[in-house]
């Protein structure tokens, strides 16, 4: 809980960028290769182009029921198999941020079926969300996912089926990163 | 929105102590100012014995119906009639932060009624809420308070009432700070 990473992204690193999309909004400079640092580096290495930076948190929307299914069906990261990965920082409008919290949730959830969504592709696709924004970051969110290359059309269908929902509609800025274990 | 604060204990500051009390856990030095600074200085000022680090950020747990009453209810930090303040960081209990949102905010409002009571004392006493969890810090709020002297007795029983719920049973770490503003 609340440990603090950053994602940089450069010349090196265990991750080769496969391929940068941009999404919505603006991009970022391309990369070769991003590297996961546990706690963020004090200085930016020299080989970097960028960081972003974010913690895991807290739970801010499911339920008791939702939880428990994702206890039940979800695989922790760094399984052998999961020589894929992706990164896909977002950031919401600040109409989504004016809203209370339960029209937030009602847009997640109850309409958007962002928990449910997700639970289709466990335990097949791993992930983790980080909080980017309370950190004054350019993006609010970075999720970071993990699979195997089998389930790589999974993944695609998951991104399409996320981005076709009303929540998507307060994302003004997007980039997808895919990458691949370096050997 | 998601700006970052330090709270400064220490010899000298804007605020004088006139009160520091240890409500539950562990207390922290004794100190005869609290100052403000924002953003957090970059290192500690010789005068000082520890800082405490919060940031603003988006409305956990208030539905529409409340934020509409304290939009309409609440006045701004820095009245000049607000001579007194207090400062009150907190702690929750690991069994709060791994409930899911639903049962939080079922024990947050519905059961101890946390915006609601808060409610009952607008617009005399304002407050700002800080969140410092997910900074890695010993606390897990710190919530800022200012009324002007004669409103004091009100906050006196403002604190009475939040202690007494439910919701103060996964407080397991709390130091009361009360100031009066310097000459």
């Amino acid at each position: 809980m609340n440990s603090h990473h950053a994602f940089v992204g450069g010349r090196s690193g265990a991750w080769r960028v496969s391929a940068q999309k941009t999404i919505a909004g603006e991009g970022l400079p391309t990369v070769t290769h991003i590297d996961l640092h546990r706690p963020p580096p004090a200085a930016l290495p020299d080989s970097a182009r960028w960081q972003l930076r974010g913690f895991t948190s807290n739970l801010r929307y499911a339920h008791r029921d939702e939880l428990e299914v994702l206890r039940t069906r979800q695989e922790a990261l760094g399984r052998p198999s999961s020589r894929c990965a992706a990164l896909i920082p977002i950031r919401k409008t600040p109409e989504w941020w004016a809203m209370p919290q339960d029209e937030r949730r009602a847009l997640f959830e109850t309409v958007s079926q962002h928990t449910r969504i997700g639970l289709d592709y466990l335990p097949a696709i791993a992930r983790q969300l980080h909080h980017a924004r309370d950190l004054g970051e350019p993006f609010d969110f970075l999720t970071w996912f993990e699979f195997a290359p089998e389930h790589a059309p999974a993944f695609d269908e998951l991104l399409a089926r996320l981005r076709a929902t009303p929540e998507w509609s307060y994302v003004d800025r997007e980039i997808e990163f895919r990458l691949e274990a370096t050997p």
